[in-house]
């Protein structure tokens, strides 16, 4: 049984992590933290307002979804607690996870800071980084609700970013290709294309389309609901208790 | 059995619908025209150099793949002898075809001019003619193999014009929709996006998407071989023999 | 301005209804119903615990989202007097079908029983059934979230039944197909295949796919929330006030 | 520029080879052989009937399309004479497989023997081996022309015990799942599900689908022509001159 502590408990994440850590026979929930709260207990489980009541604590990992403005502190605290951290707020500086990784070493702490849970996205990154080493024609489609402002999607970009690290420099499409309508042959990136399409109804989904010759690779990603977040919170409580340094980004874990 | 003339027999859709008009019980092949051979049959089917040499000629259909500059006369004599003219020869101006009709209105004759005989194209068309009346939000991505010279390709912007005629005008996205590459949200057509995919490893592909609330229809064409045009002959062989007009476009038969 | 009743506007159906007719600027929300309630006007709208209140009333549209125990004698109601009924309500006899759309055709009143209104799902059946005339090798593939009890889904049966009605007879597949493990090829209806997908995440999806030499056609429906009914109960108030006989299905007003 | 030896270079894979040689500017195709033809050069590259002619020869690889019979020796050459061989055969024995590899570590020379070099489908099975890690809920779909005889296709068997090496056991769907038609949720294999489509005009698809709360995701191969397997042997060519030892399976090399 892995002990979790859950700071910031209260907010999206946090109450959705709770729910996460109790289904999960193989997690225990041992505490709970928010500054504000004047709750002593939540379905049995203490709640504290101050992070040093929790020093000597008997946990394993600390799971914090608080802002950015105390995420830093919580998590220099957990390390030098032996609480590995797995941390979901964004915003740290290079300069202060540096500081978190020498602090993790130093404590041989495992930890974990994510800027993204989503482990389908993650997957389509990988997969997409490894495919185009040998297939270094590809397409990247991206459909969003009509909702969305910025085309493309910042998952697009960084997946064609992780793609260009890998692949084989190529201008696709044919030598003499017109446009006979603007735009139609979509956004250009390190000479692959992205599309991006924006409809009623749809939510997040991304498809990766690589082509060769007499054959077809796509790798598509759906995303319905935040809820699939937990899916990596859980692999990251499970897999800092193994590791003694933090690493930054789930894909390192996967 | 309807009993088939095939004209312009030796080129790549004439001897395709030799092939497919044999392998069908429910026609006869009953002769073959080409100006220039020396064959007098082929698999004992009896070949004419001259179409006059078929008038009073037992026939039901006379199927044309010959070239242009002869497919207009060669329909007029059809529609002149009673054979059912199925022509997949284009290049016909608007008055020739107009003359045709009326000639065939004049005889009461059936008959068809085709510029598309893909049966799955032409559904495609159809059907996202008529979704395009219930649900306003819709974008095209057509994808083919990376030598195509032109985007978006031809059936997509026909495809778009079709939509267009029955669509309640709309323009798509967020209205602070913001393109942070160029050409990501693709090319736009009276409100509507077109998207078009070029990868090796492809040939001809189509997608309509239509967004809702909460829902999402996709209608796609997967064309792979010219060999699909065959089911769009024998649908219009089979079918002018029960109208008594000529028309222009598979379409008005299925 | 169409000008609607709304009776049982508290249920889920109802009280979706109320919304769209709020949010649409050609509708007219004129009053609602229902017998138990003790408010006396929502928003403005007055609220009628009796419908003998209304005779007289106003109004073209009586969209009716009640219990069967009360839609028939509401129906009839909104017949008699003139009001073309919208009725979502399932479990009417064959009978009293039959009853109301003599009723219906008596006094001239157009009218609409569905039982499904999700917009989507009708246009791909209607569609599925038109390619099916013309591609007989058809394999349907439906996807739901893994609670589902039933496989195939009642619209995967419904969308075989329609295909079953235009399609010519044929068993598909290989005739020497052999499954080597049981069940791989799915279920057989009418030579078709229908195979049930089941996951957590998915909502239901459903696939049917045709396939002819050379080209494939397939149409796909994803329904995410029922939410998407409302666009359904939009075009149905609206094709009501155009005809004068009730009909059994939104397929007829498509 | 590495230089080739083709054994077996009149065949579909071994001409295929050829070419796929010929138009990479970084390998060299410096040697045919064929024990049964007269000439002696074809291009400009000398063809040998006999392989002892090219002991000492100066090669790097030896690409073998050779028949069973012969393909072991020719391996067991190959290797002794610092040829790396990439090796398309198969029907070798589990313990000539043993053999070669020791003699491929005692001359400490990189090999391949490739059951399969469809890159596509092996990156498709590398990648749900490892998405099943995360998500043990999966389905395959598996798609084919209506000329196959089996069902499920090998890959997907094959694909879906990759899987169960990696997946924590779980028999998928409702608990509480009911067939109302036999077969309708496919083949069961370690409480995964595999279905089998069949339609005229596929050639060879395969679609793994994981599900989990919130989010999906899908892999897909699409094989269209035998010309894809020059993909896998140009990297099994680049790939062998850079290890030490023969390895089974191009997904070692990937």
């Amino acid at each position: 049984m892995i002990k979790v502590i859950i700071a910031g408990f209260k907010g999206r994440m946090g109450s959705a992590a709770v729910k996460m850590v109790q289904e999960d026979e193989s997690l225990e929930l041992v505490a709970l933290v928010d500054p504000k709260t004047s709750e002593t207990a939540v379905d049995g489980i203490p709640v504290f307002n101050d992070k040093l009541s929790l020093v000597g604590f008997d946990a394993d990992v600390w799971a914090d979804f608080t802002i950015p403005a105390v995420a830093f502190e919580n998590t220099k605290f957990a390390l030098e607690n032996h609480f590995c951290p797995v941390v979901g707020t964004t915003g740290f500086t290079e300069s202060q996870i540096s500081e978190l990784i020498s602090l993790s070493q130093v404590n041989k702490v495992g930890g974990l800071i994510a800027p993204n849970f989503a482990i389908g996205a993650i997957l389509l990154m990988e997969f997409a980084q490894k495919a185009a080493q040998y297939f270094p024609d590809v397409e990247i489609i991206e459909l969003h609700h009509d909702n969305k402002q910025d085309a493309p999607s910042g998952t697009a970009i960084k997946t064609a970013e992780l793609i260009k690290e890998k692949r084989s420099f190529k201008k696709q499409g044919a030598a003499d290709e017109v446009e006979t309508m603007a735009g139609a042959r979509g956004a250009e990136f390190d000479g692959m294309r992205i599309h991006s399409v924006r409809l009623p109804g749809l939510v997040a989904h991304q498809e990766v389309i690589f082509g060769a010759k007499g054959e077809g690779l796509t790798i598509r990603h759906d995303s319905y609901d935040r809820v699939s977040f937990m899916g990596g919170v859980n692999v990251g409580i499970k897999k800092v208790v193994e590791i003694d340094t933090l690493v930054y980004g789930l894909d390192h874990l996967l």
